[in-house]
């Protein structure tokens, strides 16, 4: 019998990030799949220096799976992801189009969207990347009109990614991108990112109550 | 038998980034690996809106395997690290590993480079992103002080793709990184590299003395 997965992630964060860290990425993944798991925790308080053994940039997510470590939530969803057919075609050709789409969340457009959210918050007046945004996320608009999924006519954990990518993009780059919305919509209505998305506000709500206890 | 690999690019690029253009990923993969392959290209006039069909973002490169198509450079890099070991060790463990590292390239290194050199070509008098990048390159730094190669204490796929996101990223960012120079010139003297690097200069060259010739 396989352990359970545990996915690792902060013990505490502000208001501001929860529903938003990338935990949820792994949860969602490990609900559509069926896959039990358990949800551990290091220390906010000097995370960026505290467990750079198991995430060398001092970030969450990570994740345990018996004596298989893996931090990077991308890689994360390809381990789960190959533990279950539901987030990922068995065909080369499947496999394949699922792969594809994983990196190009991450490299092609989380690599415009979220170091265009970082020069927003750090309130750049004029922000050098809002014009390979747009067009990134054109691109993105163009797909998704013309499925409902990204890869081999299915869900895939390729859309957990994506979804939760362009999910974040949305908070703050407003236009007018139907099919995008509509494919958010579809995404984050599945019960398992329902599922997610409410275990981690509850854990880190916990987590307030607990802070709040004198020592 | 299978069929040869076939890499992607454009028929022609100026000189600025020759030498740097993705498709070396793979070239030098293929040749780490030992895979046939042949390079094909897609014309670099009207190249954002050619060849969506193949890559959605209009960029190089893309590979196609048999009846597998596959863009991103990552993806193209774990799909051929799937076909030799020489790339990726075949244990969970090792391969955890790899995949993590693989990741991290894409998602926490070069999504922090390339947007910055972005702004930094567009001409931003001031780079919001070179804090936050110059937190990654000393991640990395302190990383590679510590070993030779990213992963399972070998030379895999993971090492392709970190060495070329910091050559590219070093072209520019200065500061005083010797284990991460060190680690450049290990990969970057490999017999596969210099291979993969002269082959995508020939292919461009050859490309000026086509364009040179009348009609």
């Amino acid at each position: 019998m396989r352990q359970k997965l545990i996915i690792w992630t902060l013990d505490w964060v502000p208001e501001g990030p929860r529903g938003f860290v990338r935990d949820l990425r792994l949860r969602w993944a490990a609900e559509e799949a069926g896959l039990p798991y358990d949800v551990r925790t290091v220390p906010f308080d000097g995370r960026e220096t505290s467990h750079l053994d198991r995430q060398p940039f001092g970030q969450v997510p990570f994740l345990t799976d018996g004596e298989i470590s893996l931090f990077e939530s991308g890689a994360g969803l390809l381990h789960i992801a190959r533990r279950s057919e539901a987030l990922m075609p068995r065909d080369a050709v499947g496999e394949a189009q699922t792969l594809q789409w994983v990196i190009a969340a991450l490299n092609s457009v989380e690599m415009v969207t979220v170091p265009w959210w970082f020069l927003t918050i750090t309130g750049q007046s004029d922000n050098g990347l809002a014009g390979w945004m747009d067009q990134r996320l054109a691109h993105m608009e163009r797909v998704l009109g013309e499925r409902l999924w990204l890869a081999a006519g299915r869900f895939t954990v390729a859309d957990v990614l994506m979804a939760d990518v362009l999910r974040v993009a949305r908070l703050r780059a407003h236009g007018e991108r139907p099919a995008t919305e509509a494919y958010i919509r579809r995404a984050t209505d599945r019960p398992a990112f329902r599922k997610a998305h409410a275990d981690q506000l509850a854990h880190f709500a916990a987590a307030d109550r607990a802070r709040a206890k004198p020592g």
